[in-house]
């Protein structure tokens, strides 16, 4: 058995990925897990759902990306549990991984207030298969608008409600309005796809309530250039299999897509760490557990606060900035030193796509909204990209859907072709 | 109700497609019926397979490719009977649509010689979802090998069996083999991917056996070139969870994949017509249902003996020219013409492929084989693509692929991560 310092990363999403690549040179040995075999790019997961990139643009196979670390063994493996005494991690199939460091990066899903039963109606965005399903969710619902002869179920499938107007449900809602009013265009006979009703339903007086208020408005207007209609104020209080209820508002609706609220993987009832309010681990300033230096927990899946006392967001950047200061950590102590800085989170800006014409762009220094926002958006997108080749087809797919207005992801891959009526009852 | 001539088309594959096509410009209303909501460009199925090529790189939405033929209404639904009394279809949903002509293009799936049991274990690649499962099983015998710490179900992970030497199995059997001995290279570090068998079973005595024999026996040095195993004159007689039995050997595989046999579409049963021994509908040398000359049957799922007396394949270009030739015929038929002419196949050649730098090509007056064979391969197949973007993508895709050895195809969207010993016993 080697003598090597073990390092086991759980999770290979943004936090876990740059943990393993900032390890590099360290006189260490490397297991990653994670339940899938790809590291999906969750920003532009959004675009996957609405059939305007393909799933394989956007998620790259884990053990590719790390082949030339032959230090890094990945698994696919689901991990149920943690033994912080022996220092294991447990994995579903019984079998155990002993490590000397421990980094959770296990992410968040999203959360429906205390409504778990709205799930079945409402679909989150956060992992690929979710992407997948969802687009279909919505072409079919084009599809079997189609088919159907009763005017009231018709206008209940081209009826699009996405709750939520932080940054995924704005983007989710202007491309769903884009596809119907203008990919699909022309594309039915008995149908007018121009009659398609998107709604964005947001609790807060504002659409993304966390950037700058004018960045806001800007936003809205953009939203209703592209006949998205905006509920603010109205938080949901029922969702089912005939529609979404808000405010006063009763909405017959076939396809409710969730986009708000979060809610932390099981990393903290592995660790049975003391959490926040959606079970997010807390951790020390330095991103370990209490008591336990071995331990770090790192992006969405843990809560700490900034230098300026402000929460943390759960956002890529920062459980990339979280990836690396740990690994810089690890390796300070591989030689002794003892590492003394608190984590540091440099917040660089808020970005946010409305269709594909308009966008909100502020890093501080420069902001931008507008078609020039847009195309910062995309350059700051692809420069993040990872991979050359993934670089080039995700500009070309852009450019070509800018220029021509196509859209090539838009496979239905397991159908169900029974008419409306034999389903459910509106 | 209109009283335009109306066309319905069931499938919407090579045969379907190319009715439409040919029948622009005709005095019809034209309905097409597919299951699926694309059209799949079936010859290049065994790259998405093996994680070559994305689902989206070959298949397109069919009303997205005849979006400007306002005659034509596209259905996704599928079909179950068909009423010739009262010329009708019936629709799954119970709905039926009339028809004064009809063309069923339907197709046909693989079979396994009356052991319907075997297909459990072993599936085949007809449709775009037996492509990404297939891609799946075979990424995850990988990632189960890397886990599975016991030497025979090791081995067993890291055989794969194709049964059937056809161009089908001879081009999924090269590029697993590559996909094993080249691509997974150095990406894995419990197990060494070299040590992957791929074994080709054949009952023929040559592999491409519709084939002229000097190109059999070259791609049969190329398959052992890959480190192919080629089993000749063994049929297959039992298939099950451990592996494949042929001949006298008994082979423990986790992976056995279906490329032989072939079962035409229930049309034969919904047109109560007679069959050849795999369910094709037997037509008339114009493709009419013999007593129906409103009804054509075309494309895979039927049957016929062209002018030389030899059955016409079940190839893409045998349906494309069925389609063309029965478009031809309904404009002749609605301008008072009786058309008089059967239907002749003309043969363009055999073409298959054996991993990415070896290939036969056969138009009669150009042979080839070897590397030059690849890339005419290549431009024959992007030539009958349909779309300039697709040319463009695909083109692209496998330029980088030839130069750099990448696969950017590789992800597994379901996974199953429990250790083998848990479900299967050897």
């Amino acid at each position: 058995m080697s003598k090597l310092h073990h390092v086991v990363i759980v999770g290979a999403g943004f936090g876990g990925i740059q943990t393993a690549h900032h390890l590099k040179g360290a006189n260490v040995r490397i297991t990653l897990i994670d339940q899938h075999n790809y590291h999906l790019f969750q920003p532009l997961l959004y675009q996957a759902a609405t059939a305007l990139l393909a799933p394989s643009e956007i998620a790259w196979p884990i053990r590719h990306l790390l082949r030339k670390r032959k230090e890094i063994t990945t698994l696919l493996a689901k991990v149920i549990n943690i033994d912080k005494q022996n220092k294991k991690v447990i994995l579903e199939s019984r079998e155990s991984i002993e490590y000397d460091t421990l980094v959770l990066a296990t992410g968040a899903r999203h959360a429906y207030f205390g409504h778990d039963e709205w799930a079945e109606h409402a679909p989150g965005l956060k992992v690929l298969e979710d992407a997948t399903s969802i687009r279909q969710k919505i072409l079919i619902a084009f599809e079997k608008a189609e088919a159907e002869s009763d005017a009231k179920r018709r206008a209940a499938l081209l009826c699009f409600v996405v709750v939520g107007g932080g940054p995924t449900g704005v983007e989710l809602a202007g491309t769903i309005a884009e596809l119907a009013h203008h990919t699909l265009n022309g594309e039915f006979r008995n149908i007018d796809t121009l009659q398609t009703r998107v709604i964005l339903i947001e609790a807060a007086p504002r659409v993304l309530p966390s950037f700058e208020e004018s960045l806001s408005a800007y936003a809205l207007n953009a939203l209703k250039n592209l006949s998205v209609e905006v509920e603010l104020g109205k938080p949901v209080s029922d969702c089912n299999a005939l529609g979404v209820v808000f405010g006063d508002k009763k909405l017959p609706s076939k396809t409710i897509l969730w986009a708000a609220g979060v809610q932390a993987s099981p990393a903290a009832d592995w660790l049975d760490a003391e959490t926040d309010h959606v079970n997010r681990v807390m951790v020390e300033p330095d991103l370990t557990l209490a008591n336990h230096t071995e331990i770090f927990v790192i992006g969405d899946t843990a809560t700490i606060k900034d230098q300026h006392g402000k929460q943390v967001p759960g956002i890529a950047p920062a459980a990339k900035q979280q990836g690396q200061y740990v690994a810089k950590n690890i390796k300070a102590r591989l030689k002794g030193k003892i590492p003394s800085k608190p984590f540091r989170y440099k917040h660089y800006g808020d970005l946010a796509t409305i269709g594909k014409r308009a966008a909100v762009f502020d890093i501080g220094w420069l902001k931008a909204r507008g078609r020039i926002a847009w195309w910062l958006w995309g350059i700051a997108h692809i420069y993040f990209l990872i991979g050359v080749r993934n670089r080039i087809v995700v500009a070309m797919h852009w450019l070509w859907i800018y220029f021509k207005g196509d859209r090539g992801a838009r496979l239905i891959t397991q159908v169900d072709t029974q008419a409306p009526s034999k389903k459910e009852n509106i």
